[in-house]
């Protein structure tokens, strides 16, 4: 649908790639099939350095992290350290604009918006799929936010994290998988008024009636 | 998973029912077929009936509105006029806690979950699957809500609805596809709590900064 991007082949599968780019590719190929047969929670970085026969530094050093190795391996243009990072920056009391805006400008980025949908749809057709989605969500989005909460004594981070994961979840199933209009075509200032005060409440607000 | 209940037997597909079922089940035979090739917002209950070979009052007179005749098609055992009145019995300041509590009483009943677990993970696999999805959740649920808000002069309506759709959607998915904890096991009451305020928000209050 989109071009690849500079940015993305650099993160994507260059079909045959070899040479400098060769111990990479074993990489990458022994962690599609690591997440694939043992789902995100059980796969090690150690058992894919293991497979594709290079030393785990090497994996650590070309990706960073099994959440970023899972997001390479997937071909997610997006890492989820770019993720945290945007959200490390602001106040906890403007945490739920900041999750609106970091989902849109993510959803807006070239090839980002496919690779979601593709990650969702296999995620609704697949148990094992479902659980990697599941693993990753939790452990590149959903803690790092417990963490900021946990930070400012903010009590039940985990569910505050999975109520936001719920409904940006939703709002990204809505727009661009089922096209519910006249959401699907609401600008980005639109959904900021409209989810920034939900994922506000759900951060930092009474959660009890 | 679950045995299938009278009620559900009643709006299924026993196989190779004939007799005074025969017009019934040609019908709903029809109806999957329409569905299918035409979405849910082009098939038309006139060309189910002509396909059936039946009188279109016939096709009403079963099952009530091209909406419930979807919902008999794809077996799912709550038909959208239930929800519909489930709706209009509250008044419309108490309209999110309904929404939330009619979500799960539906999620909650016999065969009903895995009949939408499976209608949404077609829509997520299929464009036709999903723009019927689409359409369904537009008439069934999203233009009762926006009639019963336009009655008390709330403007919006269509946004509102849909705002509402993508965090119920999104709540479903979360609990019952994605499996993301500690939400998943959260009660009743605990949902209630968290979700009843945003989607009166999103039905009554607020929706610009």
């Amino acid at each position: 649908m989109t071009a690849p991007t500079e940015r993305r082949r650099g993160r994507g599968r260059p079909p045959g790639a070899r040479g400098t780019g060769g111990a990479r590719d074993a990489i990458l190929a022994a962690a599609r099939r690591r997440f694939a047969e043992d789902g995100y929670g059980r796969a090690t970085v150690r058992a894919v350095a293991r497979d594709a026969g290079v030393d785990p530094a090497l994996v650590i050093h070309y990706f960073g992290s099994k959440a970023d190795l899972f997001a390479a391996a997937v071909d997610l243009p997006v890492s989820p350290s770019d993720v945290v990072e945007r959200l490390t920056a602001v106040p906890v009391d403007r945490l739920g604009e900041a999750v609106v805006r970091a989902a849109l400008a993510l959803w807006g980025e070239p090839g980002t918006l496919d690779a979601w949908v593709g990650l969702v749809r296999a995620a609704m057709a697949d148990e094992a799929a479902a659980a990697s989605l599941r693993d990753f969500v939790t452990n590149a989005i959903v803690e790092p936010l417990v963490a900021r909460l946990d930070g400012v004594g903010v009590a039940d981070g985990p569910l505050r994290g999975t109520l936001v994961a719920s409904q940006v979840v939703g709002l990204g199933v809505a727009r661009h998988i089922v096209g519910l209009e006249p959401l699907a075509s609401l600008g980005g200032d639109g959904l900021v008024a409209a989810y920034a005060p939900t994922l506000q409440r759900y951060l930092t607000g009474p959660l009890t009636a």
